[in-house]
C-alpha cells in the first residue's frame, strides 16, 4: 500500500463524464413516482436510480415496547433488483448480505437524525430504499431521496393527526467521495469508485453538522491531509443537494 | 359455496373505473427503462407496473449439464417491492413466499412457450419480473411485459451472434378474468380481484394456442358454462395485448 | 412448439396398463389406517399410495384472530418420502420446493370447499398428505383420498360436539388427464405424465361444478377443442372417484 | 432425584397390555411394502410401525473421495410424518431438531456394525426411516426393520453385481428397556416411556456383541446394580428379534 | 468388525502422555475467569480448555408455562472456537451441527441430575461451554468445569434471595474411557480417541449413581466383559474428578 | 438532536475508572494463549478480552480463483460468547447479526492493510476475533490484537517456506473515541460508550496513516471541530497501542 501524502494532480481537469472534480451528478427527485406508500421518490443521481419510500404502520418494535422507549422508530432497508447492475446481480437468498446489512443501518441511521422520534406517535417508519439502477453512489442516494420521500410523508400525516412543528429537525443528505488516481472527486460514479484507493461517504444536516462520516483505503492508506480534502468537498456536495432537494419539495407543494 | 349456473348480471354495466366488462386496462410497455438488462421494459395494467427485465448469462443450470441437455435454458423471478401494496409488505426472509414461487413458476413456463430452447445456445435467460405498483393482475402483466423484454434481448443478441430465425415462436401474453357478483369481468384490479368469485389466468400465444389455463374458485364453485364464458373473454383480452406488444416493439425500432 | 388442433389418434388403443383412455386405475381407500389421526385414509389410484390424515386442532391462525374472521381453518401439507419415487428423492432441507407448496396449495382450496368454514367452531383442520409411493397423480390422489379423510374426521367430531347439519357441502374428488402422443387420456400415470404435452388437473363437486382446472403445456400449447375434450375426460373421472368415496365410506360405517 | 438401589417391586405383575417385563410386544416385518427402494419393510412393534426403506445410489460422500477413504457408505435418515403422534406434530422446517438428529446417527452406527463398507463398491446405502405410527421405540424399530431392508436391498444386489461373501457381517437389532415405578421392563410402549425413570437403548449384534448402549436418566440416577439388570434384559429382547427378523427373511424367500 | 472379548493387553504400560491407563489427565477449574456470568470456570483436562459460564436469567421456557410446569429450568449450549481445533473448524452456519446438538443435550441432561428444579424459582440457567481449545474429551470436561460453575453461581444468587437447601442434589462429574489397541484407558486424549474402537462417555454424581452412560462402537464391537471394564474404569475416573472439583470449591471460598 | 459546536467540558477531570481523558485502559497481549492456530493472542484493552487467532489454510476463496486475482487473502470473523456481556446474549442463530457483520468487514479491511496480499503464496489467513469478556472497544481491541496474532503467524510462517521480506507492511492498531457529556475521551469502556453522543473507531498504521475512520452521531449530531478534536485524540491512542504491541512482539521473541 502507497501513501498518498500530498495531491499532486491536477485537479480541474474534466473527469470521464466531463464534470469537475468538485461537482455532482445531475439530480433528481421524482416525488409521487409511486402512489400507495406514505412518500414516494424515485431518486437518481446520474444514471443511479433509487426508489425511496417511505410507509407509515401504526406500532412500534419490540424492544422499544419491553424497555418503555417512547415516541416512534424509523427503520431502513435497502436492496438491489437484480437487473440493476450490469452484470446480474443474484436475489438475497436468505438474509441480506453483509453490505446490504451495513447500508441499511447506514441508511436508519442517517434519517433518524432527521427527526426527533420521541416526539413521534408510537408508529414505525419504514424506509425502503430499493435500487432500480446502480452506477455507484446508490446509499447516498438512497439517503438523500429518502429524506425528501420523509419530508413527504411527514406533512401527509401532518394533514390527518396534529403532529409537534418540531418533529423534523431538518434536512439531511449524503455524498461519497474518493481519490481516484491521486485525484479528490466528489460523488463517484461506478467506474471512478472501482478504482478508488479511498472511499468516503459522508451524510450532514442542512445545519452543516455530520451524521456519519466513514472512510475506506481500498488499495492505499490515506493520510490526515488527504482526509481533510476530501472532507471539505463532501461538505460542498451536501450543499448542493440541500438545495436541490428544497426545490423538489418546493415544486411539489404548488 | 352458492354455484353460478348462469349469469343473470348485465354484463353492460361499466366498472368502478368505467371499463366495459371486456375491456382491458389502459396498457403501456416502456420499452428500455434500465439499460443494464439486454431487455428492459416497464409494463403497466392500469396502475399495475412491473418492471421485466431480461439479463442473459452464460451457461447452463446444473441439471442441464448432468442430463446433458442441449440448447439453453429461460427461468424467471417474481417480487413485490415492499412499497408496491397498500399495506406495506414485508420483504422475503429466507426463500419467497408460496404465491411467489407459483408466479414464478408460471411466468417461466409462459415464457419458455415463446423460444425454442433448443436452439438457444448454452445460455440462461434470466426473466426478472418487479412489482413496482401493485392493482391486480402482476402476474399477466409480467409476462405481457416480459416476452416484450424478451423480444427485444434476442434482437439485441442476434446483432452480437448468429442466431436461427425460428428461435422465438410467437408472441405471448397473458391475462385475468374473473366472475365478480355475478358477472364475468376482464383484467381485474384489485378491489374487483379481491371481491372475485372465480379467479383465472391464462396465457396464450399469438396464434390462439393455449399455454396456461388457471382457474380457481375463491368463494363459490363454477360451472362449466361459466368457465366456458371465462375462457372466450380471456381469449379476446390476449389478443387485444397481442396488439398492444407488437405496436410497441414497431415504435422502439423506430 | 407444435400445435395440436385436432385429436387424431385412435382413442380406443389400449394403454401401457391395459385401461381404455377413459378409464381411471384401481382406486382403494383404506380408512382407519393410521390411528391417532381424526380421519385417516391411505388411497391409492394404481401404484400411487398417499396417507391422507386429518388432525383437528383447537384455535385459528393468527391472520383469522387479528383480522376477526369467523369459524375455523383447514390448511394442507403435501410431502414425498424420500423412498416413495423410482430414484431417491432427497428430504426438504429448509422449506419444501416450489412443486410442493404449489400442492400444498392446491390441496388446501380444493378441500376448503368441501366445508363450510364459517360455520366449523374455531379449530384448524390439517390435511396432512405424504406419499408412500409415487407413480403419477399423487396431487388427485391426495384431494380425493383427503375428502374421505376429512368426512370421516368431522363424523367423529360430530359425535362428540353439536355440528349444524350442512357444515360440509358435499364431496370432493380430482383427476388429471393429459395429452400423450396426441391422445387424450385419463388418470395418467407416471410414464404418461413424463411423456405428456399437456397436463391437466381438475377438481370438482358431486354437484358437477368446478372448484380448480389447472392445465399446463409441457411441450406443446392446446388448442381450445382439445381443452374441452380433456376436460370432459375429467368430468367423467370425477365421477367415478365420487362413486368409489361413498362406497368406501359407507362400508367403514358398517 | 431419588436413587434406585434395588428393584423391590414384583417383576412377574404384567403390564397394562398384558406383557409381561421381559417380553417384547407384537413385531412384524412387512418385506416389500413398497416397490422402488431396493429393500423396503414395513417394521411394527406393537402399534408402532416404521417404514424402513434402503436406496442404494452410486457415488459416495465427498469427505470420502477427499480423503481417499475406500468402499462405499451407509448413511441414515429418520422422521416422524406429522399425523404419527397423538398430538399432530408439526413438520421440521428447516433442519430436524436435536431428538432426530440424535437418533439419525444412532441408527447409522448400527447399520454400519452390520456391513464391511470396505468391501462395498462406491456406493451410498440410504437408509430411510419414516415414522407411520409412534407408540413407544419408534428408534429400536427403525434398526431392527432396517436390517431386515439391508438384507433384502444387499441380497438383491448381489443378483446384478459379484459381491463378497462377507460384505454383511451379522444381524443387527435394538431394544429399549427402562425402569417404570420401580420395575425393569422390556420394550417399552409410549405410556410407558413416558412415566420411565432410567431409558435405555441398547443395538446389538448376533453374535452377542453390544453396538450401543445409551442410558440416560429421566427422573432419578440409577444404581450399578440397575443398570446391569437392564443391560441383560435388552440382551434377551435382541435374541427375540434376530428369531424373528430370520423368520421374515427366510419366508420372504419362499 | 472383529469382536473385542478379552483384554490381552498389557494394562501397565504407560501412554503417550506418560500416564498410567486408569489416570485422568492434570485437570484444572479456575473459577471466576470472567466476571459477568453468575458462575464462571476455566475447566482444563490436560490441553483440552472450556469456558464453563452458568448465567442466571428471569422467567422460564414457554413449554413450562404452556404445561404449568412448575420450578426453573437449565439448558445447556456447547460450541467451539474455530481456532479450538488442530485444523481450523468454520463456525456454525444456520443452527449447529448434529454432534454439537448431542452434546448440549448430554451436557443439559447431566447438569439437570445436580439441581432439584422443582424447587428453583421460575428463573431459566444457561450453561454455556465454549472450547477455548480441544484435545479430546471436551464434553466431559464441560459437564464436569460446568458443575463447579453451577455450584458457584447458585451460592451466589442464595446469598441474594433464599433458596431451600437442598436444591442443590450433589456434585456431577463426566470422564470418557475407551478401548484403545486393546487396552482399556481412562480420559482419552484426541489421538488416543481417535484411534479408539469403543467410545464410552459416563456421567455419573457423587454419591455414585449413574446418569448418562454412552458407550459407542467405532470400528468393532464390544462384548459385555469389556463394557465392564470400561464403566468401573469410569466410575474411578469419576471420583477423581469430584475430588478435584470439591478442592477448587473450597480453596475459591478462602 | 442538539449541536456540539465547542467543547466546554473540562477535559482534565478524571473519569470514573480514574484514568485521563486521553488515556488509553492497561493494554495487554498473551501471545500464544492457545497453540493449534498459527497466531494465538488473548489481547486485553482493560475488562474486554478479546481471543485473536491467526489460522493459515491452503488455496484462496472462489471469487479469485475466478477472476485469476494473484497472491493470498485474509478474512476475518468476529463473535462474542453469550456469556462475554453484562446480560447473557443468545448465540447467532443462522447468520451473525449486522453489527457482527459490520465488524467483520472492519477488522477484514483493517489487517488486510497490514499485508501485502499479492506477495502471499495462494493461502486463506482466517482472523477469528472472539470475545470473551466484553466492556467496550471489542472490535479495536481485535484489530490490535489481531496485528500481533498476524505478526506471529507469519514469523512462523517464514520459518519454514521462504518469503518475501517486504511482506507485512506495517503494524495496524484501532481505538475507540467519542463524545461523552461534552468531553472527548479516549478508548470508551462500556459505561462511556452507551452514553456517548458521538462514536467514532479509527484504524492507523504505524506510518501514522489511516485505514478506517467511521464517525456516528448516536444521539447528537456533530461539528466540524469536535470531529478534528476526536480525531487527534484516536492519533494518540493508536501511537501508544503501537508501542505496546512492539513490546510484547519483543518479548516474545526472547
Amino acid at each position: 500500500m502507497e501513501e498518498i501524502d500530498h495531491l499532486v494532480a491536477d485537479i480541474s481537469e474534466p473527469r470521464c463524464d466531463g464534470r469537475n472534480f468538485n461537482q455532482i451528478r445531475p439530480v433528481n427527485f421524482e416525488i409521487g413516482y409511486t402512489e400507495y406508500a406514505d412518500g414516494s421518490v424515485l431518486a437518481s443521481f446520474g444514471k443511479t436510480r433509487v426508489l425511496c419510500t417511505i410507509c407509515i404502520t401504526e406500532g412500534v418494535p419490540d424492544w422499544m415496547k419491553r424497555d418503555h422507549v417512547p415516541g416512534g422508530w424509523l427503520t431502513a432497508e435497502y436492496s438491489m433488483l437484480p437487473s440493476s447492475t450490469n452484470v446480474r446481480k443474484p436475489r438475497d437468498s436468505g438474509k441480506p448480505d453483509g453490505r446490504s446489512i451495513e447500508i441499511r443501518r447506514l441508511i436508519g441511521r442517517s434519517l433518524r437524525a432527521a427527526i426527533d422520534l420521541n416526539k413521534l406517535p408510537p408508529m414505525t417508519l419504514y424506509a425502503d430504499c430499493d435500487v432500480i439502477q446502480a452506477d455507484g453512489g446508490t446509499r447516498t442516494c438512497a439517503i438523500t431521496g429518502s429524506y425528501v420521500a420523509l419530508k413527504v410523508a411527514i406533512d401527509k400525516l401532518a394533514s390527518r393527526i396534529l403532529l409537534p412543528d418540531d418533529l423534523l429537525l431538518g434536512a439531511v443528505s449524503a455524498v461519497s467521495v474518493g481519490m481516484v488516481e491521486g485525484r479528490t472527486l466528489l460523488d463517484l460514479c461506478y467506474s471512478e469508485d472501482h478504482n478508488a484507493d479511498v472511499d468516503m461517504n459522508v451524510a450532514m444536516t442542512d445545519k452543516g453538522e455530520f451524521i456519519e462520516v466513514q472512510s475506506t483505503a481500498e488499495n492505499r492508506t490515506f493520510s490526515k491531509a488527504a482526509f481533510q480534502s476530501l472532507l471539505g468537498l463532501a461538505e460542498g456536495g451536501c450543499k448542493q443537494l440541500f438545495a436541490l432537494q428544497k426545490n423538489a419539495l418546493e415544486s411539489n407543494k404548488r
